[in-house]
């Protein structure tokens, strides 16, 4: 299938692309020539971009989140709320949760979620780095914004056990209906937190 | 939606990764993150492979293939049958081509198809390069293989009037059923195709 077409430059880019995710072998392909058919407006800016990522991007040693510094800036700003920590599985939550706008303080990443069937155990997340920034005496909160899976609740249940001895506050998100969200298409357990979380007009 | 998370290096990267075919703002972020986690393995080779296309890839003066060489390999192959010109809309066209084996020709690309609506029109190809070669007395085939769409259909009658003069013979691509179609999942001009050109076990 694959089969040498054009000298080993363009099938070694081909190769490389079809392993980013979100592109096949296929795509991979469209992309190579597209990227060369718009190679000042997209192939070269793209190139240096991923140059620049490659030289200066750092993993924030405070939080886990990713930047071009370290502290990071959502760590370095003086602004943010710093009793408060939102404790989020990986880098990609941090974003979204950035994108809403809706948190005025600073994350901790934690790297992933406990699960016994992966063989991702406590040493394998940034719980270290939790329980030392938790003890320090400045957080009040701790809102734990893992995913709702399986996995995700044994790792909100395994925080809570780990912090039980110190006076900060753990909360979690809301469960209910999505904003925009239609009931009909909605899983019962959704639903029954909703209800069973309702709130007064 | 988008909103400034980490630094203008990464959110420029993933701007101009969400332009990638394939790929758009929600994915292009994901890429990102599996990028800079991959820094060795994928992000640095990536990052190099793209300079080495944006250096060194051309377009092949006689076919409109690109390579890294002007001619491009297939034009200097000496073991290709320079009698037989396959001619093809694009450059990916070119490439499914050659991953069957099936040509051991050379190629003619046009670098699109005769559309009206969308104002492309006989000078946006390469025609003018198709009708020098096939005049140079070299050629005695020209296997149109554009799409079997109507814009397809109307470049090769185009093609086939502007050739009309040259003792070429101009073959096109056979109609017929895929080879593991179901026969069930045809349509009907598919299925009247393979009828109508039915051949002798």
């Amino acid at each position: 299938m694959a089969g040498q077409v054009s000298g080993p430059e363009i099938e070694r880019l081909v190769q490389l692309l079809a392993r980013v995710p979100g592109l096949g072998p296929r795509s991979a392909r469209r992309a190579v020539l597209h990227l060369i058919a718009k190679r000042e407006e997209l192939l070269t800016p793209l190139a240096a971009a991923m140059e620049v990522a490659r030289d200066r991007i750092l993993t924030c040693t405070t939080c886990g989140n990713i930047d071009t510094s370290d502290p990071c800036a959502i760590c370095a700003n003086p602004e943010r709320d710093r009793t408060t920590l939102v404790v989020v599985e990986t880098v990609a939550d941090l974003w979204a949760l950035e994108r809403s706008g809706a948190v005025k303080s600073a994350y901790h990443v934690l790297g992933g979620v406990l699960s016994p069937l992966d063989g991702v155990g406590p040493d394998d997340l940034n719980l270290a780095g939790l329980v030392g920034r938790a003890a320090s005496g400045e957080i009040r909160e701790l809102i734990i914004a893992v995913n709702a899976t399986v996995d995700g609740q044994t790792t909100a249940h395994y925080i809570i056990d780990l912090l039980a001895h110190l006076d900060v506050k753990i909360t979690r998100l809301a469960h209910g209906v999505p904003v925009g969200g239609e009931l009909d298409y909605l899983d019962e357990g959704t639903l029954t937190a909703a209800i069973r979380q309702r709130t007064a007009f």
